[in-house]
């Protein structure tokens, strides 16, 4: 008797909680649609690239269209670097790597005459771009050889806290797209899985992705280098190696789509030819598919590239652009705001 | 004026479908609340076992409590063969492979002296067997190699609609664990995220893991053959090569873990001592964690090994369990069903 009294009272309780939650929600929900209802991309400005993503989010999510698409299958694929962040004058992550590689150099002589070593160390960043993203995944598996799991994302965070960028004088982390930033929470209002597929790499996006993107670890997907299990001192510990594992850059993002996440995604939104592939694969699936590239041609507020870019080049994307159906969004012309700084 | 006045009906309608999202939350938290409330495990015995685990979830699930986890850090994974569902007399997906190794082989004459070609087709299945994993993989390769992902899907769906098991006489996705199904809902009833980590190839499960566990494709782990990105006729494919990309086994389950997941679960759930360090990884991280492995004890309603087995062998799991705080789970005594299909 006292314990089905017991769980009578547990049964009121929970019920109680219930009720809680869903006033919550109700809220939560309320507060999302009247977002929604007003304008959930502030920061973009009306025209054809803002319509053609509200248009598209709007036709796979009303129930009963014929372009209705189930809640499980409503995937979209980021690039992060130059397409949530800013990537100049350099991948930032190559900014963290760079001290450490100038600190480690003494005990590698060798270094002085091998790439992307060698431009590190001279502080040549065009020698170290043009080893892309594999010479940047080069110099991160040398460079933490050895350490820990934990060690590194340690690091990350310790450089993300104390780095500045050299023009703005700000934590890398504040360089992130405002109207970006509004595009993943309004997708993931109308139901979409978030994901960011870059080619930099996993762990040390997964440092900051939660809390800066709101994208969570798992839906991280990036570049890898070999990991080993270790029990050290009886305490079991994941060991970086200095092998590269796995590039996901170029024809390696569809692959690491494939991989991860399994299905195809219904959106995909990256800015240089590094995405080109990502965004073959996800438009050319069957039903609505949506790709765009951010085009970087604002000068004054960010930075203006494209052809010739040793970071972020972006030639084969603007020329196929037009017949593969592809929205361009133009920094300049698209973007009210760029940065969440400015006012 | 018009547009205001469009804009203000949309806004209404939103709410209108908002107030009804709101009451259907409702209903649905509150029939799973009452669920959790009577028995959300109505296949497990009271006892031990079953209390371990509904105590664990009960205290990171209470808020306030000194062992609350935080939703987002709320993940759970599960081996697959011989935890969610049987793997005797040999690994499903070896069935699958088998006959298509049979039909390949006149035109692979070197097979009939190379493992584990060799025993799959003398039908010797502990031959198989000693190959492990790794050997499973090495046919799945092997006979499907230059199929597209999406020609193997077919593949596996056609053959899971139409095979049956030599035992029970019904198709191989109705032997799964009764007891298991109500634990993976249970859990994501509590918030979890369910994932399988398994030694079984990846995109053998994500065929039928939404269907038949309700785990969607992006949260399977498991080994890998490496592929590649092609464009067809046009059309872009993801091609099979024949050659392994990740053995997700033994040690490399917490790095398949590390790689896919990117933290470290809360609880696991396995069978074998190809589970161990899976366990041991997600048991040694801090504070509140969970390791259970299912026991094969039952030969009337399953099958009983342990030890000795070619297949799922557990001897240092069993061993070690106790000092280690995972518990064990008999099939025997702590399942009052082992399959769906029994009375």
């Amino acid at each position: 008797m006292p314990t089905e009294a017991g769980s009578g009272k547990e049964a009121g309780e929970r019920m109680k909680r219930s009720i809680l939650i869903v006033i919550v929600l109700a809220l939560a929900v309320g507060v999302s649609s009247a977002a929604r209802a007003a304008d959930a991309l502030p920061s973009w400005k009306d025209g054809k690239t803002k319509h053609a993503i509200v248009q598209f989010v709007k036709q796979v999510t009303t129930k009963g269209g014929s372009k209705f698409v189930p809640l499980a299958e409503r995937i979209a694929v980021f690039d992060n670097d130059g397409t949530l962040w800013a990537e100049q004058p350099m991948y930032f992550q190559l900014a963290f790597v760079l001290d450490r590689v100038k600190a480690l150099a003494p005990q590698h002589p060798e270094w002085r005459e091998k790439e992307p070593f060698k431009s590190a160390l001279a502080g040549d960043l065009k020698g170290v771009a043009a080893g892309g993203e594999k010479g940047l995944l080069e110099l991160v598996a040398a460079t933490h050889a050895g350490t820990t799991n934990e060690e590194f994302e340690k690091a990350v965070k310790g450089w993300l806290a104390a780095a500045k960028h050299p023009r703005f004088n700000r934590p890398y982390t504040d360089l992130v797209y405002q109207p970006m930033l509004e595009l993943l929470a309004f997708l993931r209002a109308n139901g979409f899985k978030t994901y960011i597929v870059s080619g930099g790499g996993v762990e040390f996006m997964r440092a900051f992705s939660e809390k800066v993107y709101g994208v969570p670890p798992e839906q991280v997907v990036g570049s890898s280098i070999k990991t080993q299990y270790e029990v050290r001192d009886g305490r079991p510990v994941i060991a970086r190696l200095s092998e590269i594992d796995f590039i996901d850059d170029k024809a390696g993002k569809p692959i690491g789509i494939h991989k991860f996440i399994g299905r195809r995604p219904l959106m995909a939104f990256g800015n240089s030819d590094g995405d080109f592939e990502m965004l073959e694969w996800t438009t050319a699936g069957s039903g609505p598919r949506f790709g765009l590239i951010v085009h970087h041609d604002d000068a004054v507020r960010e930075w203006a590239y494209d052809r010739e870019s040793h970071v972020g080049r972006l030639k084969r994307g603007l020329d196929e652009a037009p017949q593969r159906g592809w929205v361009i969004a133009s920094m300049q012309r698209d973007w009210k705001r760029v940065f969440p700084f400015e006012k």
